[in-house]
């Protein structure tokens, strides 16, 4: 009756490149072919590559970042059959481990440059950027930002099911309304994504036909969306379960993008410390839950295992609707949340840090980002907390100057 | 070296209206002359109003919630002198304690009509609505909401410092650019609340000519802004300390809008359990603090002492910048934070609540509302997260139809 | 419908002895007259003098603690009557809330003189001293142990029901055996409290028969028992659930030995920030529970609300059975507690506290003291836990010399 | 400057007996040869047997429980020299990680048969009896124990360093006055394991001079003592810092018995979640500690990431200084422990559990043992919490009978 080691579903080579290999994929459509089968109730490893499929290297350049190609990206394992789901079924996806590879004990928070895509605070930070993690056992330090650490909370930062016709349609509609809405008006924000043919990649099992469905019409990976997708839940960590609604016949579930540890809000786009690992997997299905618990959006559960701070040691920041420029916004959460995050920079700039490496810390470390208040026209409040224990001196606003710490650097472009 | 009993630096008395009594004002103004002094390192009570001065009973119809007369609000107890406190310093006040009135052990958690300004769901709920809270010991507990019972994190959720007439100026120009780009475009959204003569109070010594100048130009206590103020930070709690940038000479610390509870987002307007109480304070002064801090908006320390829930006994639903009419919106984490509780209404009215109770809940209860992810575009994710703890019956996802339960009903207008 | 103020079941009048009060009692007896009762599910009142009913005084000197008399010891507050409850039946005594009287807003933790009974440490610290603790609003800070600050978790020191004659004479019966004993074997230590006429006092009401029996019979309130009792759990506060045994028709609930905070273990004799003030009750019945639950002690389930430090910043140290000669003992986890309890005062001297003070502190704060392991002959495993966040100073091992801090002194005897 | 894979300082091959291979022993001795070394500040595995090197099975009988070979264990890894460590120093030990291997998923919980020596509840359940667990991602299920699933918080319960000669020497002679009492007083029980040549194993490279040395005066690897050893602590887990005096140069690190998880006290003496595995340390030393910090037994911090209950979660159980006659003791928390154990079997038995289970159940599942009170003569009042989330159904004490469920059964002997 013993229970023997758990398989692995899906494997990583890291010898060669993920579009080379079996079980990955780029976009999100039904018509890319099941790499894997597993039945409800049985445990079985998935391996993932980080998000950009080893393009990121440990070294002390932020040259990478700038040169990432992102057309290729989020490198996604999956899609996994789960034997007995159909559509309307609830999908519950118990997250039962994640790991990094032994042989890779790092990670990395990269700010791309602004050019590639919006980053929170991307008007103030506009060059790529960089830190390297360290895996300390369970803590994360970095040798870019010094005197932290902390303890990863790792979690995928995508986690989804794959979309009906019907649903990928509805997503392709409305993200090119607004797109088509800002082309109009001359926007110069970069403000989705939409498919597009280059870098796509389906496994190695589909044929040529669907291959070119899936290039044409396969939805990117960027945002989250009704079936789970880029969500980027810090919580979503060991002992989760999420519920996710299924859209085709086996659900189709895949993952990728983990995350040692994350920030609420990722503010920096590359945020979160990226790394390659293994997620541990025990689903089950509940018939027909998407009409029975009125679903639209994925439930979670988080899981009971955490770092836990006291209340009083995360010190936090406030923000306003009103932005940089001091311009009044309508409660508008966004600037509210940049305002914080710009508060609580300039704050830690007194003891030494750079700008950016704040930037860096804040997508990496378990801050966290709390609405406060939505309905106080003309300001929303929203705040920002950071947990004074993750540091190795004392942060909290005292009388007398401060002195400064030798803080080095985080990696810059080495051209500049 | 004992230390006997503290005093009572502004006191209420039920029987008159606020507007006849010493130590209240309903506008933030530099003018406004300080209704009683305290020396750092103090401690002092300060008894206050509901935010609104009384006007809402403890009965069982929303009328009083329709009729409520806004321009007097919120009725604010102060302001504080506190003693050597300059512009340019930071005024540290430790909330000691927080209590309502044993003669009063009750609150209320109302919903405005919509025309009254914009709640989160005022779409869905377009009219007034109320639930009163009996205060059961720590606990709250409901006739209009049954089988719901939680602890109060009770705080102020208005804190603040007397504006400069420089920030005051600046504060009416940005609100006011706001406000008459809308009526420019022909929005009919109340976007801001300018100053206003009707409804003002200054408290009893104020001069003629003050007075004039407090009536044309006070600020609106609606929002938080840099001096603190509305932020409904609903982790303000006993044993937090606030760190609020002072503007004049003595601070001007003034308080107002206790809440029992607030869930995060205090989603109807009048949301949170709002109720009169005494706060208790004790205040110290971080010379030349602004500074030293680069300080631009308010920082705080939650205390010690919360309510805790395990991690994974919170239920949480997602949000996405998708609004209810499928539209596609930028990374906003308003529209995201909206469709979160929209989600989680929606499954809660399967256990036979009304949608509008679980309005009133999520504007009352912990409630933890995150931002996931705001750079993920077109979407940003949030969250929110109800613990299931407060709830007598099991809300988690199961198999199996969920059998209602009788629900009662919450308060409605009585014409309706 | 709304509810109102809640009444006062019992009231304390300082200005008199509690022996000259209806309302109070010294001793457990079924005999002794209801003083008040409740109906299951009204709240109530009870206000409570300090375990001594005002014996010691808020003064620098400890010879109140070494005068304490003993025999009238713990007032209690009751016995109240909780209508229905008959012997069987399990009553469910909900705390809704306790506080200090805010004409007293401090309390005092005490080493009674050794002569008067067995404290932890007696052997280490035989004579009386005392350090007398300010209410800082939720927290406690103490003149005579300085760079200390907590909140406090206010619990009854002494929660219990009235027993039946037969449980009564069990008692009195078990007890004898080890006092005769212990006499036998002409030890001199204090090892338990019989029944003694001097002192007693058992409410107004009572006839003279009823009077001498108690006198004769009545039980001491010392130690915890079957009942509840005296079990000094620091946990117990507001919003917790204590499950009682019913012995006597009316169950006949009586309260006092109020705490501010207590360390787990008490150490100290009269440990604990003892203090009067005002509990809150809420009572209901489960018929028959005492066989449905099998129940021989009392259950409990704490209160969600209460102070959390991170599990990290407990620093912990360890005792087993051997005892300050080296002797060694089999599996006493009561040796390895005070042997833990030595090597925190040890360590903390260092910082320049004195041994009286740190004995009184841990007697006090929040300290957690952990049974690790029991069964690894011929050595007990016990921890005990100090939360650093309690201190404003850094209390962590590090490398290099400790630099002591100015300390001050605890209340010592006046004679000395 | 990438951190690559880390090193195993010591591997366990499980086709042959630890007796067999290098890195192992099961004494206490300070002849034991080093078996590998390690620098301050180097990460390294270090890989472990489950405590008795293999014994027992992954089956449905308690057989191998009840014959258990005894005289070697524990099974431990090490010692390990740390360069630079002198006796008077404090090594501080940082537990990085613990994991069981993965082609090892699970472990057992045993109860010892009576003879083999004392556990708490011996004379209850003198038989032996056994409990497998499946670790389930970071959960542990049984099949033995249905119902239940909580995560583990791994921890060495052994964990020291060598003591020197003369410690030694204090060890045994103080042990064997114990002894040498319960001898003389023709007492049955098993108080303590002396010195005994039997079963000795001291590692691959130990010479015969040696060897003879160690197997005649080697502690055994029972209790904990002031070099740490079996501690027993649950809270030593990932993250954790534990402080420990060095007696010999070197310090002489050894590590085993490692846990998937413990409730506190251990109270089955083969109790805890038993597993072979991996753990990781990172060693610092602080130069004079031990005479800096006045240690005289080991000092800890726990890790940050705990599994996190709500404080109402813990349904807690009293225990009192009488035991199970009825006879009165004094003070006695090793008793007052046992009753509450007791308590909490009686109450979990009427869901249906049987006693055995329960008993099972409580050394392996994160139960909370506090002292409670240490000084009210003549009793002590120690209490035991049971997480409510540990189970699958509702355990809390409520009006009604309660309708018992299929619990199968824990493992026996097979020829009982």
């Amino acid at each position: 009756m013993a229970i023997g080691p758990i398989r692995t579903a899906i494997k990583v080579d890291f010898e060669k490149p993920a579009t080379a290999q079996a079980g990955f994929h780029n976009r999100w459509h039904p018509d890319i072919p099941f790499a894997a089968w597993a039945k409800p109730g049985e445990a079985f490893h998935v391996e993932c590559f980080d998000w950009t499929g080893g393009q990121v290297k440990n070294d002390d350049s932020a040259d990478d970042i700038l040169d990432l190609k992102l057309d290729g990206v989020h490198v996604l394992s999956g899609p996994i059959g789960i034997e007995g789901a159909e559509p309307g079924d609830v999908l519950v996806v118990e997250i039962q481990d994640i790991q990094p590879f032994a042989s890779q004990p790092w990670g990395y928070t990269g700010v791309l440059d602004k050019a590639a895509g919006p980053s929170l605070l991307d008007n103030h930070f506009p060059d790529a950027l960089k830190a390297i993690w360290d895996f300390d056992g369970i803590f994360a330090t970095s040798r870019h930002i010094p005197h932290v650490k902390f303890p990863g909370l790792i979690h995928p930062g995508i986690l989804g099911t794959m979309p009906s016709p019907e649903l990928l349609a509805k997503w392709t509609e409305r993200e090119t309304e607004l797109y088509d809405h800002h082309v109009e008006i001359k926007s110069e924000l970069m403000v989705a994504r939409l498919p597009m043919e280059e870098g796509v990649y389906a496994g190695q099992s589909i044929t040529p036909e669907a291959f070119a469905k899936v290039a044409k019409e396969g939805a990117r990976t960027i945002p989250p969306r009704e079936h789970g997708g880029n969500a980027d839940i810090k919580n979503l960590s060991r002992g989760s379960k999420a519920y996710l609604p299924v859209f085709v016949k086996g659900a189709g579930l895949s993952v990728g993008d983990l995350h040692f540890s994350q920030g609420d809000g990722e503010i920096s786009f590359c945020g979160a410390i990226e790394m390659a690992g293994v997620i541990t997997f025990k689903c089950s299905i509940i018939k027909n839950g998407v009409k029975d618990f009125a679903m639209n959006t994925p439930m979670f559960l988080p899981g009971p295992v955490e770092a836990h701070y006291g209340p009083s040691r995360y010190l936090t920041f406030e923000g306003i609707s009103v932005d940089e420029d001091g311009k009044q916004h309508f409660l508008d959460a966004h600037v509210a949340f940049k305002g914080a995050c710009l508060q609580l920079i300039d704050y830690f700039k007194q003891f030494g840090y750079s700008g950016e490496q704040i930037y860096l810390l804040l997508s990496a470390a378990p801050v966290q980002a709390h609405i406060a208040s939505i309905v106080d026209i003309p300001n929303s409040c929203t705040t920002i907390g950071i947990p004074a224990d993750i540091f190795d001196f004392d942060i909290m606003p005292r009388e007398g100057k401060i002195v400064p710490l030798d803080m080095g650097s985080c990696a810059y472009l080495s051209k500049k």
